[in-house]
């Protein structure tokens, strides 16, 4: 085990666990550490292109796709979210204060080289394709988690 | 701190986190890895017998009771529940999808020996007594999961 | 790493993973341990004081202050809350049961040395402002945070 290493799963799609989890993992790479974040179930919501993306969907996956958020852009809070007037007071607050927008810190992960791994199994149970996800992103399942984790010194699941 | 050994604390009670914690809990001892999970809280219903069984409560015992699933069959997801449908849609498209249910997942975690450790201070709260819950549990209180999780590399919070 | 050095994201600020995360932190150093728990977003109402304080703020900040909970007495459950209704009765429970309150667990933590640390960046953000915080408390960001999980063998996000 290595405190250099850490990795992150990212199983919420609420803005707010999000943001929490991209701070925590630029602050890591920014200190030179090497960090790894497992997108699954939910959390994949925050890889999604914003743009419409043609699929070949199950009438299911269709529903599931059509009825979550399209993107870091649209995710909702984990608390007094009020129909996305709590997202949007926090997007105006967080201006304010000169907070990185979550599209931001989404770059400067990548920037930073943090590997940002996408769940293939969960993006099979929630119908999402690759193309409906953004650019820079690796496919893997749960054994390159574990992977990961072995080497890693801190692992949080948000 | 031994890499190979990992603990799981399942606080949540949503079908989508109960999910996610016995896929990492099945993988990890399905690549020989010793893993210890604590449920606490509403992770308890996880563990609770699908059928009704007689148990001598106080009234709030039995409302809580009353109130909470009964079992891993009745668990809601975290998000889009829809008052049970988003939990039924997603089992569909599992079973469609060939993912193993809650029921092969708990099943399987203990065959390959995964301690499953119920928190008795937890059931003492909520009013659960040994005899609603399903066989093969060890009870025990935090000073256990701290002991095992003094020993294991990765330690995950759910 | 030391499995004796051991940190806590506190980012919820729900009743029952409040006491989660005490009962966790409280254990551990009881047995010796030296716990750090960082409380960020929606944590940092569980270090509000009870009473009103004056303090200078945005209406977009007042508005968010008035919103949240005042403190950990205010608190409601992450699932089955019921307009607080459930936050209630489990707090009934609780004492029948002789479990202590979460102002117990919170003393007690200070008094056996646990780190409480509120995330100013958070603070800043929500508009919460050092006065209307408990006493012994530090103050500091992610990278504070990060130092303490470098060192330590158990981290948790709750």
């Amino acid at each position: 085990m290595d405190s250099n290493k850490k990795t992150i799963i990212v199983f919420s799609g609420d803005l707010d666990k999000a943001m929490a989890s991209l701070i925590i993992a630029n602050g890591a790479a920014a200190m030179g550490n090497e960090v790894t974040m497992f997108f699954t179930f939910w959390g994949l919501n925050i890889l999604r292109r914003p743009e419409k993306v043609r699929a070949r969907k199950t009438f299911l996956e269709a529903l599931f796709g059509w009825m979550m958020p399209r993107g870091a852009g649209k995710l909702g809070l984990s608390k007094m979210n009020f129909g996305g007037m709590g997202a949007y007071m926090m997007k105006i607050i967080m201006k304010q204060k000169n907070v990185s927008t979550i599209h931001e810190l989404l770059e400067s992960a990548r920037d930073l080289g943090v590997r940002l791994i996408a769940c293939t199994m969960s993006m099979d149970v929630m119908g999402l394709k690759e193309e409906e996800l953004i650019d820079g992103l690796e496919y893997a399942g749960v054994a390159t988690y574990l992977g990961a984790a072995d080497e890693a010194g801190v692992n949080l699941f948000i």
